[in-house]
């Protein structure tokens, strides 16, 4: 198909120009505002030919994305030192190696803040160019998203240049799978008028018009969807764990008998857990979350899933074309959001998902970290996981007991940065047990975390700390020795293990 | 004024017992909602005859509130080892003795987050009797109450049991005030709508009924308002700093000109800085937010407040003195809502507040203690600062920048817990400067707040840190030197100093 077949006003036919061409209206020390919510729906010609030209000319952009995006934007501009700044959250390898080394200014934000800061001008100026992928662009210059929707829409709202990418490989049966809402600022925002979670609201395109609309361009590189690693007995158990522990809630009265929205982070773990669903008893589930991935496919094939709301849709190579096969019925019960909706702590604690996040690590008090290994280096981000925790009705974080082949204990001490605070947590998994620890005492969490979720190899010294620690500050909520609170990570750094020699 | 003719339906007449009779309804192990927030409309009868009846049976009980109350309540309790369990926060010596010793089990929450993890039963069953003070009851059995409104409508919704004080030493022009509105729980929720600071959108009253009320217990004992500190230089600085800050960012186009609806923190310091807009050149100004106090009623006495909302009332003994005299025509712009309102996250973003908090301390990347010294020794608990920082339009931790004479840098390398994230805040004030930290990266961050905020004795000292971090750790988004990271802390519990002897 022609890109000027999804192009429907013949009177943009000639904003139609080269990648090349449209990168021109770059200027150094702009801020690019880009669609793209992990490796999807992100723009990739303008990009790439941004990053040629910056090959030659030697200059910087900063660049704020809905979430991480696919190679040819970060990865292509980072390998030629082409970013400043970068916000809100990141999973690229090039970029990640720049963040840590100084390179790349790298702002982490909460997902939901994103475009408001942007509008507000808290983020160092306003949006100066929008580059959107687009499947099309109807008769009135809207525009109609891709595989995500993320910042988009307020990206094209704010910014001066708006340039589309009409990209061809993706189906136009994507159309009509998005919901487009952006809410006014303060002092005239109203209330998001989403009450369930299949709620529509909005529009189905990006609105935008035909004279915002400065460049078109023709691009035909597919989402470079990556693979999920299979899911292994960990992930099982975790999954099984975490649905046992909402039966017997459901038992206790503490959680309606229907469920209530499923909220589930990135990744492997969540999409196992994800998946473990479709084996259980529930039926007619709801999804409110922030990215689509595999195991709501498997959800919806086996006839369990009403709907599912995100920002993005993020499969695996397998599960896109899982999804292209059977797109058309896949629409009825899926649904895009801008980010800021999706992510929107008001619906969150409105509708009360129960969210499912990943740690890095978390401590005996439970406290999480989910973005700095060893309390320095930047992994991803936070993400969506802090807009889900703080709100939602049940908030529950998964982690393997250990990692690198049982050389860290995901269960510390003190963690090494924190990313949610122990108010703001429900229940822990790992795939020994489940912590619950809603309503109690520090000292009677950390009991619970270490008995219920830590290794057998770990369990005795966490005791021990604990112990000693109680000893040792006579007058404390939080027992710690500070000595020693963080010397695990320490002792990791120095032999290559938390186990002690 | 007689009981009597506070208790409007007659029939209500023949529950009224005395204080004594009216505890020997509670049982060990009960959970005992209250009235109160601050020391504001707390119980003060039936808790004294509870505490005479445990110093005789040996029993504990658990303590849900708004937040902290009085000594009648907490300290009483406390005092015969009355209390098992305590939540949502506290500011009373016996009992911050006792919870950091191991007595009492204090669980610290958000307060937004109390009434409905009571609803939800996720506090350990719910609440078994509810404690409300009144100035009245209706016609109907619906309850009028005083100085605060916390978490008293929904524990009078969820108890078996409910006991109303009736305090004649509180006007009756207090009726008015109130506006209660319990929302429904998931999946039935809705919208709350308020879309302005002033909106009413609930009853004048706590709905109860005639049938619903257990007992009523007269009382005649005041409230046991505390005394704020003076405003003293620092504070003064302080306020200026922000409100000079503020007028920048209308300048930029970054605030709108009318300014936001105003939130600030429980204490001295928030109140001077409030205090300190009666001085300013902003008129009409709105504020949503947890505690009424003395600097509101001066914004008022200037004709500069249009509207407060808050969900407790809690002056100084002059400032009570004053309200009183004036209560007609501050009841016409101050509002009492139940606290899951007042601090309501869907509504700080909304309508967007100016949130204004106070840190214990903060560390060179903007992560904020509110909670613990030195990492372990609880001070009063989070209180409703997270419920504002997170979803503020505008996000203000205030610190002076030592503490102790000197000897405490209230800026350290790393907080010794973490109350607020990185991610959740946009400036810092102490006496000597503004710390904008919006949009920046950790390293960035850092370099702002040393050179903004820090006190001079301890600048050198952070900049040699963050810089032998930096070489330390090449690698890293956050640059820490772990073994030293809590070294500060550790020498001043040693020396009696953070400064290098």
């Amino acid at each position: 198909m022609d890109i000027k077949d999804r192009v429907r006003n013949k009177a943009l036919h000639a904003k139609i120009v080269s990648a090349e061409e449209a990168a021109t209206v770059i200027k150094p020390g702009m801020n690019i505002g880009t669609s793209g919510f992990t490796p999807s729906g992100y723009p990739k010609a303008v990009p790439l030919a941004l990053a040629e030209r910056i090959k030659k000319e030697h200059f910087q952009i900063n660049l704020w994305t809905g979430a991480s995006v696919g190679k040819e934007l970060d990865g292509a501009l980072a390998a030629v030192n082409g970013i400043n700044k970068r916000l809100p959250y990141q999973t690229n390898n090039e970029i990640r190696k720049s963040l840590n080394s100084g390179g790349v200014k790298y702002c982490d934000l909460h997902l939901s803040h994103t475009a408001q800061m942007s509008r507000y001008g808290f983020l160092g100026g306003k949006v100066d160019v929008a580059i959107i992928e687009a499947c099309a662009i109807t008769e009135e210059g809207h525009i109609i998203p891709t595989t995500s929707m993320g910042n988009s829409a307020s990206f094209v709202q704010s910014a001066d240049i708006v340039i589309v990418e009409v990209n061809t490989s993706q189906p136009l049966a994507l159309e009509g799978m998005h919901d487009v809402y952006i809410p006014l600022d303060p002092p005239h925002r109203l209330p998001i008028p989403i009450v369930k979670a299949d709620d529509r609201i909005g529009t189905p395109y990006i609105p935008c018009g035909l004279d915002k609309i400065t460049y078109i361009v023709p691009c035909d590189i597919r989402d470079d969807v990556r693979d999920l690693a299979a899911i292994d007995d960990d992930a099982r158990a975790m999954s099984a764990l975490f649905i046992d522990f909402l039966k017997k809630d459901i038992k206790a009265g503490r959680m309606p008998k229907g469920l209530l929205p499923l909220q589930s982070g990135v990744g492997s773990v969540a999409n196992a857990v994800v998946s473990g669903f479709a084996e259980s008893e529930f039926t007619d589930l709801e999804v409110y979350t922030e990215v689509i991935q595999d195991g709501m496919l498997d959800l919806a094939d086996v006839g369990k899933l009403k709907s599912a709301s995100g920002t993005s849709f993020s499969p695996s190579p397998a599960g896109l074309e899982r999804f292209y096969q059977n797109i058309d019925t896949y629409r009825k019960i899926m649904m895009l959001r801008p980010q800021e909706i999706a992510n929107s702590p008001e619906i969150a604690r409105r509708i009360g998902v129960i969210a499912m996040n990943t740690a890095i690590e978390l401590d005996i008090y439970g406290n999480v970290n989910s973005t700095h290994i060893m309390g320095t280096k930047m992994m991803n981000g936070i993400g969506g996981s802090g807009d889900f925790a703080r709100n939602a009705y049940l908030t529950c974080f998964f982690s393997t007991s250990t990692a690198k082949n049982g050389a860290i204990s995901s269960i510390v001490p003190m963690v090494s940065h924190v990313d949610h605070t122990e108010h703001d947590v429900d229940i822990f998994v790992t795939e020994l047990g489940v912590a619950d620890v809603r309503g109690l005492s520090p000292k009677e969490r950390a009991r619970v975390i270490i008995e219920n979720c830590a290794h057998p190899d770990y369990k005795p010294m966490l005791m021990d700390y604990l112990e000693r620690a109680e000893k040792a500050t006579k007058c404390a909520q939080t027992p710690h020795i500070l000595t020693e609170a963080l010397s695990w990570h320490t002792r990791f750094i120095e032999t290559g293990t938390m186990k002690k020699q």
